[in-house]
């Protein structure tokens, strides 16, 4: 199995893991202000990933290729290398199972990060901070401790954990959004929810949301070519700033039905809209899909071609430093 | 009907008023936590109402009392006194039925509370910063527009509809609370739900967790003589600055087992908690119960004297502003 991952694959996943349902939730107030944006009326559902283990989606695929594993490579453990979400997931995830986890993080990444991940008992293995240093890293690792890899976004197993926050979403809401918009850094959680969608819910629209300042899905989903992002290309979204991986290329471009982006302006607001309103402490990389919804013009044109009215949304993760978030909030008001 | 709030009014309410049923969210993390504190196992259940329509529950008792009114009573609107979130929630319950509010407010009163208010179509009144001068212009507005005052807490109806809270959470996790802790200030939210407790799941114990900086409830429980609090006494927990009411007073001396309380700091930490590991914006007088559970002695004294486990605490709301709550993160660290 490479990048041919079936919803059989995403319903045994839901079946495995064990992490929260996390709730859905609404706006009235967001919902105005989404229809008065957009031109006609619009219902918003939130699929609420910020109060998941570990505060995002990420423990879902961690925790499937977790316990994919078969007791003896279990036994060794898993390593990865990011500063973000899927290293506090998966250290969870092996914690759960009882095994080790090994994380490579960059030194120049904050203490606090750190300091989570030996909070849920793995081992942080310092690395430069290029790509260069921490693949060397993890191979290292790997060859010393017999531990497998588990890529964040560009696992099989990973992408059909990610597969089940749709699975349950559709669940929730029996089947009647109209779209439903996914964040898109790496694509683990978009080639995933796209494959769910599409075998669950037909009729339901896939829709990615992608920071414009790297926006490499969006080009490459638009030219037919695949693009990558300038090296360095930053964004407050700073879950999104991975180019897409292989396996999510084949998946998105067979089962995605659109790209939008927006700006960094547009998605802090959109991050403090849900903030004030829905009382969510969610992070910039989670604002990307309301941030679409009310400010991508495009995005409203389709909205009003295919009379699509009932919207989920992922919201897909709450780690973020509260005082950076505050900060974020006034430098772009 | 006067204090005779029954598990009846309680249930015609939960049919009556059109909010949400918020989630109730638990947090591995903060379970540990506690349980370390206490020195035996407890399980946490947070019953959200910062997720509730307006950012808290006082949505429910406001709504429920603005749709008790007669027909020719409506028409002349409502009318109330606060700078808090009873005020937001009248507003919104008065606009779902499309009647006036009339909010009376000190001119004290920071000018985001009241855009909030204008923002739900009611209208403010200025008043001066004094119990005396709010009830006065009060009367002032019944007097000129026939509108019917609606009390924060010291209301039947509206403690039949806070009520509706512990209706919902023993519903959602079916019976199984050994003890709920509610927050007390003026003692709606209290009363209400120790009434539908103790006639729905006589076996749960029910506490108020108070500030010890304004501990009337404390004082008047444990004296059994009814006390107030110093005037001009401050606490972070601004929603609990008010002394019980009258109606509330006889239902807790009736119904409420115990009353504990928690220090500005215990308050703020627990606060803190609830935004970091449960990705929440609650308002300091949300965080009182989890203050008790982690921080009171005498609290840890009775689990371990009753074999308390499963513990369900009211997250009251989420109405703050951003940067004073990471002032206050700041300030009690």
């Amino acid at each position: 199995m490479t990048d041919t991952i079936t919803i059989e694959d995403i319903q045994a996943a839901a079946a495995r893991i064990n992490v929260h349902r996390t709730p859905i939730l609404t706006s009235t107030s967001i919902n105005t202000l989404a229809s008065e944006n957009a031109g006609v009326p619009l219902e918003l559902f939130f699929k609420c990933e910020p109060l998941q283990k570990t505060g995002s989606f990420k423990i879902r695929g961690a925790t499937n290729a977790v316990e994919l594993l078969t007791d003896g490579e279990a036994t060794k453990g898993v390593v990865t290398h990011s500063s973000g979400n899927h290293a506090q997931a998966l250290a969870y995830a092996a914690r759960a199972r009882g095994i080790p986890a090994y994380v490579i993080m960059p030194t120049t990444c904050p203490q606090v990060k750190k300091a989570a991940v030996k909070g849920y008992g793995a081992t942080v293995i310092d690395c430069e901070p290029t790509q260069e240093s921490r693949e060397k890293t993890a191979e290292k690792i790997q060859q010393e401790t017999g531990a497998t890899f588990i890529h964040p976004y560009n696992n099989p197993h990973v992408i059909a954990g990610q597969g089940t926050i749709a699975l349950e979403a559709i669940a929730q809401e029996q089947h009647s959004f109209d779209a439903l918009i996914i964040p898109v850094g790496g694509g683990g959680m978009l080639s995933g929810n796209s494959i769910a969608t599409k075998a669950l819910s037909p009729k339901t629209l896939v829709f990615a949301a992608e920071p414009l300042e790297v926006n490499d899905t969006f080009q490459t989903f638009t030219t037919k070519e695949r693009t990558r992002n300038k090296v360095g290309a930053q964004s407050v979204a700073d879950g999104l700033l991975t180019n897409l991986g292989d396996i999510a290329y084949s998946v998105v471009m067979k089962h995605v039905d659109d790209v939008f982006v927006v700006t960094e302006k547009e998605i802090i607001q959109a991050m403090q809209l849900i903030w004030g309103r829905m009382k969510l402490c969610i992070e910039p990389s989670a604002a990307v899909g309301l941030a679409v919804v009310l400010y991508n013009k495009a995005f409203h044109h389709r909205v009003q071609k295919d009379s699509i009215k009932r919207i989920g949304i992922i919201l897909s993760g709450g780690n973020v430093d509260f005082a950076n978030a505050i900060h974020l909030f006034e430098k772009f008001k």
